[in-house]
């Protein structure tokens, strides 16, 4: 069908089928006028040249493959959005992927964007990822890959992300400034590096402010980081230690879980139990009491995280050597009700 | 870099590149053990096989596009995650795009899909889209593509969505039963035709019951159907109508911004106004009240339509015809603290 296009194309304009594919091409030897006449003809048949050719020609796919542990997150919502504002900017396509949190599922997934050829892949880690030798590979084959929110600090390419310690840190002052001295942590599962720097700057701002750390104040949420996971490990940290005053949640699904579990049990938040998530997720601004938490800038990681990929794709297209970057984007602290 | 990875396979095993080719497309007349021994290497080489060759010679992409008017709201979350299931267990790759409610994004998203020769795509229309030239045209070259939660009724392809009428109707029916009396409905803009549905399903249900229709109490919501929306409607829809007793929301975010309006107003929820949404966002379950709404399930609607999208697809490859099927999922009604 597609020669067939291009052959009716030729007839209809009475010049050979090479100068119809050239002036497509937009080749510098085929006249302006052929040119229009070939595309508004091509146009009006429904003429689209065929991709796959193309690609073999000139081994850009213009596609991307960016892999997320999961989508049930407003976050990586957030991250969609600015990973395809910066696709769209340059007529690039993205495919969506997801590892469910297991590793191997996002070796397959890994796999599938290789031999699709995309020219580069945006990957966030799932909980499992604890060993890196699929994505090394990927880096040996000389596929542009970016690491963003959920990184490995061992793997040698381009990260985006926050300083997930920092941020954490100054979570925890606040809270320690506020006069919270039994301060709970609702920790993420032992393997990501996310979760791995927010209890370690929980456990920081603890030790700067004279709090000795108790690691029995530590409660892992280690399902799917939701409501939950909050509601229970709260019922059960209440229980256990009904002299804690307050509690750093590692997002604000397990916040959220909290905040229904001190509801039902008649807790008030703030005076009795103070109370911050991490992300900034649209929820927190609608519970009551809202929610404070940390500003996690979704949007910026996934267009800061696909600008540097698409720089990455250009360097090697050119044949330039990429020099990798790691970029932490700014935290804030927002205060809000709950605490 | 292919071709003389083949030949390396070949040259290795002491057998053919044709039989290494042949091996690796699981061809029958290549023993078991040379085929194990050569995919074992081809893995230990990092060895992927070129799937722009393989789609040139199979004409199939092993991808659909999917795109949806805004990645901006949880219910499209749901559906990605339905859509994502079902390729994944195709190992069919997903596009994700987006229109941003606009005509000539979503014109510019198919050509970009059809020009990737996707092999069939599932769309969501954007608020603009009136007209439906370049859906057909996609039609018209064969493309199987299913339209989901924002169809065009005129459109003759499949089509997954749910009742809107009834739903709408159902809500409406249920506040009247309440004994609500002046029941004031915050609708979505004029196109999209879930938008009109659910108007009429509100329109009939106050007929039915005897209430007259007053179209002083349907406020337009036409920005982005979120949150501000809902509290600048609500400001002057209460000042211009301190009379209405209820607000059936065209969908959740709306509700959530009415709801604060209230609070901020000092009017209560329910005994004032009571308060009806529509999606079942994660959202209603958290707001204090909580809020009732309908359930709209987006995990169902992505599922379904990528399944009917990969039986056309697999129906078109065997030459066979092509039935359209139109489903509308059932939806609930979620009685909940805000009615």
């Amino acid at each position: 069908m597609h020669n067939t296009t291009l052959k009716q194309i030729a007839i209809q304009l009475g010049i050979s089928i090479t100068t119809v594919s050239k002036a497509l091409k937009d080749y510098s030897d085929v006249s302006v006028a052929t040119k229009k006449a070939v595309v508004d003809l091509a146009t009006k048949l429904n003429y689209t040249p065929n991709s796959f050719a193309v690609n073999l020609r000139t081994k850009e796919s213009k596609t991307i493959g960016l892999i997320v542990p999961t989508v049930d997150y407003h976050f990586f919502s957030k991250v969609f959005k600015g990973v395809l504002e910066e696709a769209e900017k340059r007529n690039y396509l993205v495919i969506i992927l997801r590892s469910n949190e297991k590793l191997e599922l996002e070796k397959k997934q890994l796999a599938l964007l290789l031999n699709k050829r995309v020219d580069g892949i945006l990957l966030s880690l799932s909980n499992e990822t604890g060993d890196f030798h699929h994505i090394n590979n990927v880096l040996a084959l000389k596929t542009p890959l970016v690491l963003f929110d959920k990184i490995a600090k061992l793997v040698n390419c381009s990260k985006i992300s926050i300083n997930d310690r920092k941020a954490s840190y100054d979570a925890v002052t606040y809270l320690i400034q506020k006069g919270r001295k039994k301060i709970a942590h609702f920790r993420g599962s032992y393997m990501p590096q996310n979760s791995i720097d927010r209890f370690l700057g929980y456990k920081k701002a603890l030790e700067d402010n004279n709090i000795t750390y108790d690691s029995t104040l530590v409660y892992v949420c280690d399902s799917n980081l939701d409501f939950e996971d909050g509601y229970n490990n709260a019922k059960k940290a209440l229980e256990e230690h009904p002299e804690i005053d307050a509690i750093f949640a590692i997002t604000d699904l397990v916040a959220v879980g909290i905040l229904k579990y001190c509801k039902d049990a008649g807790i008030e938040i703030p005076t009795q139990i103070a109370l911050f998530g991490f992300c900034n997720s649209f929820v927190t601004q609608v519970t009551s009491p809202k929610l404070s938490t940390v500003d996690q800038p979704g949007f910026e990681i996934g267009r800061r995280a696909a600008s540097v990929l698409f720089d990455e794709i250009n360097l090697k297209k050119n044949n330039l050597p990429v020099v990798f970057q790691t970029i932490e984007l700014e935290t804030t602290i927002l205060e809000r009700q709950s605490s």
